[in-house]
Parts: C-alpha cells; structure tokens; sequence
C-alpha cells in the first residue's frame, strides 16, 4: 500500500476545507493512504522533513509541472521511497531555506496559494495522478 | 463600484465551495460585487460572453502569472471595462475554441484543475488582487 504524506506548519480547520479534503481522501483510497502533520514551527518541520526517504517540498519558485508530468514525477518518487512519499508545505513565511536548498521544489502555480488552497489543490492533483496513471476518465 | 462577473457551464452545488467562496465573496464587499453566471451550454456560454466589454478566458493553456502580474492585469481590464470585467471558465470540454481564438487567455496553473477547484483558486486571486493593490500584509 502506498503511503503518502503532506506534512505542514500550523493546523487550520475551516469546515469546507476538511470536507472538501475529506472527499479526496475517500477517493484516494484505493489507491493510497494520507497522513497529515501539523508541524508547531519551521524546526520541527525541517526535523520531520529530514526522516521521509523521499520528499517533495511545495514552492512558487519551484518547477512547474502539467497533470500528467505531476502523476510522472510522482509515481517515480513514490517508487525511490519505497511505496512512501512525503509533500512538504512552507508555513505563513513560506518554506525554510534549509528545506529549498536541499529538497526538490514542486509549483502548482506560479501564483501564491493560501495554505489551505494548496492543500485543497495538492490532494485533487494527488488524485488525479492516480487517475491519470490508471488511464481513466476523470482526466482527459 | 467594481462589477466582475464569472460565466461558467454547468452550476455544480458542492456545499464546501459554496461556503469557501461565500467566504470570499464577503471579503471582497468593499472592493467588488461578484456575480455568478451559470450558462446551460457553450453556445450560451459565447453569447453572453460577446456581450461583455472586458473579458478574461481562462484556459490551462493561457498566460502565467504571478499574483502581482495578475494584480495589474484585472486592474487594467478593469478599467478598460469601465469598472466591469467578466471571468470566463469553459465546462467539463474545456473552453470553446471560438472563446479561446477571440480573447486573452489566462492560466491558474499548467495543471488542469476541476471547475469547482478553479472557481474557488480565481476568487482567492481576485480578493488577493484587491489586497496586493492597497498594500496590505495579505499578500507578502
């Protein structure tokens, strides 16, 4: 079973958010579980950060991928990790500088996203990645 | 006052994105009045697209920008649309080719992202657009 993981700074709840993600997460599953961690601050995050055997860490200055190269890239890091993969998402200030230097960085867009909508967008492209890699309908 | 609309196919109901963008669309009270325009089909969709005077298509293959760019450009439609500017957002086959061949076409993000998900990531950016040209702590 692939295990995935979008590790973040600072929990926020709005209610559409958690239904929103809640309904990719049923989705997902069968395809993949979704843990997510709520780092206190930017140590923490670099800490957790520095234990996943493969990362990918969410930048706007990052490298731009469409669907399809997104479901390529990370189909190839899910394998590198063993069936494991861990998204990295920056806090209010954006992602560490530790983190930007060593890890590969992932736009989904040249914009910038609140968290919560980068989370929101992250888990629909996780998804369809999953789609897009079993051939169906949902991308097209 | 600012008048934008959003024409888009297909009226979806999903309850999360109605309360996200409620959210949004009560922030955005002092800037703009937002209207949502449900058309039933594409040609539907062009007509009242051709009666608008300033028009954005969105369009996966359209321009990136920033959220700054993106900023300056509404700003300037906008007011070459004399306080009006209407967001077009083709349906489950995309944008007509007809709407794509005739107006600027603007890109959210390389990826394809579903309409309920582009609907909330443009009202996100267009609340941002207001915000980065007063020059709040919004957008940093």
């Amino acid at each position: 079973m692939i295990k995935l993981k979008i590790i973040s700074v600072g929990k926020t709840k709005e209610s559409w958010l958690e239904e929103a993600i809640n309904e990719y997460l049923k989705r997902l599953k069968p395809y993949a579980s979704i843990e997510f961690l709520w780092a206190k601050n930017d140590s923490q995050l670099i800490d957790w950060t520095s234990k996943e055997n493969s990362v990918l860490c969410l930048d706007p200055l990052g490298m731009l991928f469409d669907s399809s190269e997104f479901s390529h890239v990370i189909h190839q890091k899910i394998q590198e990790g063993g069936a494991r993969l861990a998204f990295v998402i920056g806090g209010a200030e954006g992602l560490p500088s530790q983190l930007r230097d060593q890890y590969t960085l992932l736009s989904l867009s040249p914009m910038t996203y609140t968290h919560q909508i980068t989370r929101l967008v992250l888990i629909e492209q996780i998804y369809r990645a999953f789609e897009i890699a079993k051939g169906t309908k949902y991308h097209k």
